[in-house]
């Protein structure tokens, strides 16, 4: 039987959580990381259960993979080359049992290991819930990704389709919406392991910095599509006080996509795709799509502050955005 | 009336949290920190409802303020010499008042104001209860103060006396332990400010750096006090893989401290009193009593490894730690 945090007590779970950092990392309650030349950026993302991740769809080792994720998705959409670490605030009540915890951590040394940087400290607590909060360090490369830098006549243009994720989940959940029997084999596997282990574009920026034209500044818009393709172009727009046309046949659709407005909305808003959304001009655009493959251009940055239409009919595209608050 | 989080809803919520960061600070999801040549602290700490504070004895304002010293006193403990700042997780049921919200953003930006350092980013989410991750980030000065640095024959000296936030907290929850009237109206005020309003001691390390004598190296043990005098020797104590003897006629009490047992409790164990305490050569502790004022020599360092005990009859001190998990 794996013992409850209450019986461990705080000070054996430090120790166990220690065997998941470099040696003699959490011996202190401070980190220290060495300095370079690099300006850092810093992120802090919050998981909680029953919000942002639960038992029946989310592994305790999917939970840690997500945390991770969810910030160097953040980091690799503000222009980050390189990861130093983490750091993790743990609650959990003292009936959680270790093996989740271990599960969980698991899961984050699983993600760093894949894409960089170490556990470098953090804090645990009892609570009446489950959640992390992950705070990731990283180096800032050439080109710092800002939402409010996009300009009219960008090209927009995102690092991999969207949708899977949502549908991952419809699937995890046996949403009655869902005719599996229409769905591929493999569609069902990519949506479902998308979901449980997104994988944060650092190679998409960094498909980004190699290709562009040296007649161009180091300029780009940009951000992560955690919260649904549309939000990031909201985000974009009113950051940058533009707007946007979206090319309805060429959303970033998955392939053997089916068609429909239950599929399109969730390509728009299902969120948690953790791909890049640029807007960037249209060389540079055109320099991408050879370079990283799968990208995917589906509209342009205009003038028309606020207004986020279809390209062929100019009708607006709808909101389908989430808000954490409003059903708590 | 203030509206609730949900009637807020995320999107107002957040522009209502950026407006306690500078200008254009929580734009994005990832804050930039300027690189210079001095390595970067981190540290992480996470406040619970019902755990590390409560309404009754806790206003919002003071949540805020604790969060942010907390955080800075273990920066502190670790030698850093200036504060960036901090990002903030605020995790709150969406049942929440916005004037709590906003009082804790008052209290961290006044105890930024204070300290050093600005609101550099930051997540929220709706949640079971209400609870605060701060992580903070500073630079190193010319001393990395450590757990694990503590040798025999340094004398232990912490930057203040120990005690007042526990009685500060006494007070505040009316145990009826605490005879009042046998004490004066400065010591309640004390202890009640030392709750609710604690000071990180980075005064307290420049006093440290500054007196340092020069023929002795940067090498010296420390932590802060934040579960308590005890919990912190026995902290410098197991990192080090050292002993501690304490004098018990020249223990860190406040002024004004009554006798007895239960006082002496609350001095060892009490906790949250967020002093720095030291482990340094006896010729830097001489130099150190003459340059900060109220800092207390109260033991040495042995070689005995891991034990604790009173100088006077060689008998062990007891422990007296808090184990955030084991009640819940």
């Amino acid at each position: 039987m794996t013992p409850t945090l209450a019986e461990l007590g705080e000070e054996e779970l430090l120790k166990r959580l220690a065997r998941f950092a470099p040696p003699g990392q959490l011996d202190d309650d401070t980190a220290c990381l060495g300095s370079d030349a690099r300006p850092l950026l810093v992120n802090t993302d919050v998981l909680v259960d029953g919000i942002h991740f639960s038992d029946t769809t989310t592994a305790a080792v999917d939970v840690g993979w997500r945390a991770v994720a969810a910030n160097l998705s953040d980091l690799a959409a503000s222009g980050a080359v390189s990861i130093d670490g983490i750091t993790v605030a743990l609650v959990a009540p003292g009936t959680t049992p270790w093996s989740w915890v271990e599960g969980v951590y698991d899961g984050i040394n699983a993600a760093l290991e894949k894409h960089g940087g170490t556990l470098l400290g953090g804090d645990c607590s009892s609570g009446s819930s489950r959640l992390l909060s992950v705070t990731a360090l990283g180096r800032l490369g050439p080109l710092r990704l800002l939402r409010n830098a996009a300009q009219p006549g960008d090209v927009l243009i995102s690092s991999g389709p969207h949708g899977l994720s949502r549908l991952g989940l419809a699937l995890l959940q046996k949403e009655p919406l869902v005719q599996t029997n229409s769905l591929s084999a493999e569609l069902q596997d990519q949506a479902i392991s998308q979901h449980q282990r997104p994988r944060p574009r650092l190679d998409a920026l960094n498909g980004l910095l190699a290709c562009k034209p040296a007649e161009l500044s180091w300029r780009a818009g940009g951000t992560d599509s955690s919260d649904g393709l549309l939000a990031a172009v909201q985000g974009l727009c009113s950051s940058s006080g533009t707007g946007a046309q979206l090319d309805r046949s060429h959303l970033p659709r998955p392939q053997e996509w089916p068609h429909g407005d239950l599929w399109d909305r969730w390509c728009l808003a299902g969120g948690e795709d953790f791909e890049l959304v640029f807007s960037i001009p249209p060389a540079w655009a055109d320099a991408l799509e050879t370079t990283l493959a799968g990208c995917r251009r589906f509209g342009q940055i205009t003038d028309k502050t606020g207004s986020i239409v279809w390209s062929d009919d100019k009708k607006p595209v709808l909101d389908g955005g989430f808000d954490h608050f409003a059903s708590s």
